[in-house]
């Protein structure tokens, strides 16, 4: 199977390297396409721009550091919609919000205002990835597809390859909400695990004691372990918070979530009070921190005499 | 080694069971002494009173249903203390508040009040199991003990006969204390994941997907997944919420947990919130389903036109 | 018409006056007798105990400083039980709780286990009251009386000089709890303030022009607009804190209407969060000053660098 | 003085006729030009487009029923910016949102990116009022001024004529943000109000008592009445929800206002609890109601059965 691959950050790199040693035939663009040079010792050919790349191959997967350059990839000059024509397929694994989503997919959809772009004929599949740099090397990422079904479907040798578990989730937007919702419960899980350590810890008992309880056993007591526990309840006693995800990004999904459970009539109120756990964090100075700083906000140890 | 054991119940009797099995000498007492037979096939002596047990062993556990039988096995006629001398050891294994745990531990530890008391000299340990019929039966309980720490260490070997895993706490009401700790953790956990669950029904997202995304993978998206949803969430979606653990019960531990929370200055906003929705809850007439029935409170259906 | 009147503290020699100046025959008693001269040259006289004053008089008033002050008055030796026969009525206008005027009102009524008590056919009203020393001696109490109605309408013209306004709200009790839910009211709306003025200052507004909009006017924007604003709002922006209602007493109403919700099936969201807004201002240290010192928890400047 | 007046719905003509009444020389200008007619009577003069009327006049008021309209006039053909030159003064006394506000206050201070604006040199000051059509007529009104301080002091004798009170509140934008804080105080006090009322009614007490306790006095319990609470505990007690206020823009409202937090870096966990609950309002179908029908959803009496 030969698929275009844009994209070469930390990601994407390590994906596109697993297609290559997976016997994909890989053709790859990079912003500075220096970066094209280590693909190209592992069998990579490379395109100049997006056009070209989108022009040699049926399928494109887009690798993106943000919205903006999901977008300047899409639309700019020598980019994706110069060569999209009818029957390619376009695959953003950028994690975007919806509404980038909604815009870049409504373009290749050639349903949107331009005519330019209503003659494109291209097919578009949201595809975000939950999993960091050693997953997505590992192949150990989890796909959350949504959009063009046949596509998804077409897709799935290279899913097979880049992840441990794909999912289609239907409509474009809905790759970005489902993240978002899975990032509301971790925040909120969060906040009522710090809250529990910090009890621990005010009324004497061992926070350590209340971690090994949660995360060792996987009954009884044990229910509400998790990995999130497992692996951040240690360096969060330590006070260390090195940022995996950062607060203020834990913060800014709390938010949205609350505005999408708003939209569609949904009071959400422990998330509400986690949000403002947040908010109260970061007013602290712990934005860029990992997200677990909340703990700090939640115990509050500065404040007391 | 050679134990007493009071109280014969759906637990005591799957507990005194196992130590039969693994070589121990027990002697059994139960309100209804006809419930001691089964236990005399195994092997069991029998006692005619909690006083004849204590009288016989050092070692003396109880597993009782509910604190006023914790406190009447101890202070009635024919109980505990009538026998309770200098060096013998009492290990309460019931669920009890921390408050009737330290009224039972003052008097065998003879620092209460009547002179009666004092010259007892018992010493004695609390020992709350986190684990239902299955876990006792099969020696995987958790075992939280608190109290006398010669004693603990003394009752080492019955303990890893009837648990997987136990934790010495310190002080006698510690034990109580942790377990409701968790217990709060577990409750603003199910509400922080049955808003996520709901937000996904409102978005017209699959819950079946948001769960099969939280617990089948121990990574990335996966990091908040834990056996409580695991067990849970398919029954939730159900609407099936045959009561391992009541709401009522989980509610009133929010509560208590929230009070504990204010005795130490500790605000708990998340906790807060999820106690509120248990509330709701229980004026929708869940109180006796299981408290993962806070779902029909959160997505609230029922509401809609 | 002629009373006894036992309690002559702050509140106490006010009303007793008041009373003396309105024509009343008072009998006053106090704990510490030499506080009665006082009231003598007002004309009142004086009962050596509890027991004497009801003897003499068809009605008693009490205003005694606590819950256990209240009991002891009744209970003791030479106390009010030992006179209060059949028809004569016993008003206490004590700030206890519901439970304590309840204890008191079951032996006053004669329902209680005592056969003693049963004879005594005494009659019951709490009549606890709104406002502090000023508006006690100038007769303007706001008076919420419950229990005997026909007592109650006895009492009317005593209540008619010790108030502005009195209210019969029905069985023993619901005084305590009328006066527990205005005062969540008034928490929680201390809290909206406490937030707004504290967004003000965050952004930039001054918060001295929001507490004017507040309370200068009373259409439109001023609709929320409240005494407590005009009164304390000012005295806030200085972090000045003098108690007049501790804060700790505000945490400990609030914490027992959230109760009062619990009991009676009601979530109360908003004033479960500002109640834990209380307890986090205690764990400042701020319970013993007034209960307005809860907007420190919220601004929460110390905290930022 | 002379002023021009742009928009004559329900505020704007009882503000037009206010001015004519009180010696004012105004022209007047509206979309549908046939309202001007009734102005005319007054004594007006009329403008055949804003252009115009800025033409003629030094000082133009605009009172427009929402944010498209308020930047049409602006920015449109034949519109004020086409005549507003160096000297000239805009008043927007419109209800728009501060990013509306800063659009036109950009252009009209010609700050913005167009060259042709930059050569306008007019000033700009946002003055929204606070107050219906009864306030309006009556001049009663509350002006919340903000932008350029000369105009502000120019335009004192027209706000003495509108209004019974006016602030300036420094730069463009404050008059909106500070709306919006008022706003929000009101929403957290109506539920504040709302559990306080259907705790009484849950507890068997009168809501009718509690109400009068709370609004018939001015101090002690009735520290927390206010004339809302005196408008519309009335109506809330009947479930009339008649809206003055729609229930869905309180809670946009208070969306908006915890985004501000959010931005300045504080919590309010109290108004996000209260913002949950309207949200959980709009879902029973009460966003177009009155935003005291949030009492419905607090007491939710739907939901027992």
């Amino acid at each position: 199977m030969e698929v275009g691959f844009l994209g070469l950050g930390i990601m994407g790199k390590a994906m596109a390297v697993n297609l290559l040693r997976n016997g994909f035939k890989v053709t790859v663009w990079n912003r500075t396409l220096s970066k094209c040079e280590e693909l190209v010792e592992h069998g990579a050919s490379v395109g100049e721009t997006p056009a070209a790349v989108v022009k040699k191959c049926k399928y494109t997967i887009a690798m993106l550091s943000d919205p903006p350059a999901a977008i300047s990839v899409v639309f700019g000059k020598d980019s994706v919609l110069e060569q999209l024509c009818e029957g390619k397929g376009y695959i953003d694994m950028s994690t975007v919000d919806a509404d980038t989503s909604s815009k870049i997919s409504k373009v290749a959809q050639a349903t949107a205002v331009s005519t330019a772009i209503t003659e494109v004929g291209g097919r578009f599949l949201e595809a975000p990835v939950s999993g960091s740099k050693k997953p997505a090397e590992d192949g150990q990422l989890i796909i959350l597809a949504a959009g063009d079904k046949a596509l998804y479907e077409e897709m799935l040798p290279a899913f097979s390859v880049l992840g441990k578990k794909d999912f289609f989730l239907g409509e474009v937007g809905n790759g970005a909400k489902m993240k978002l919702i899975v990032n509301m419960i971790m925040g909120s899980t969060m906040n009522a695990f710090s809250e529990g350590l910090a009890l621990a810890g005010r009324t004497g008992l061992s926070p350590e004691t209340l971690i090994e309880m949660l995360v060792k056993e996987e009954e009884g007591l044990g229910a509400v372990g998790n990995p999130m526990i497992m692996m951040k309840g240690p360096t969060m006693l330590k006070s260390n918070y090195s940022p995996a995800f950062p607060l203020k990004h834990q913060q800014k999904d709390m938010r949205l979530a609350l505005a999408l459970g708003e939209e569609n009539g949904l009071a959400m109120p422990v998330a509400a009070a986690a949000n403002e756990a947040f908010i109260r964090a970061k007013s602290l100075g712990l934005g860029d921190q990992d997200f677990s700083a909340v703990y700090e906000a939640v115990k509050a140890e500065g404040l007391k005499q």
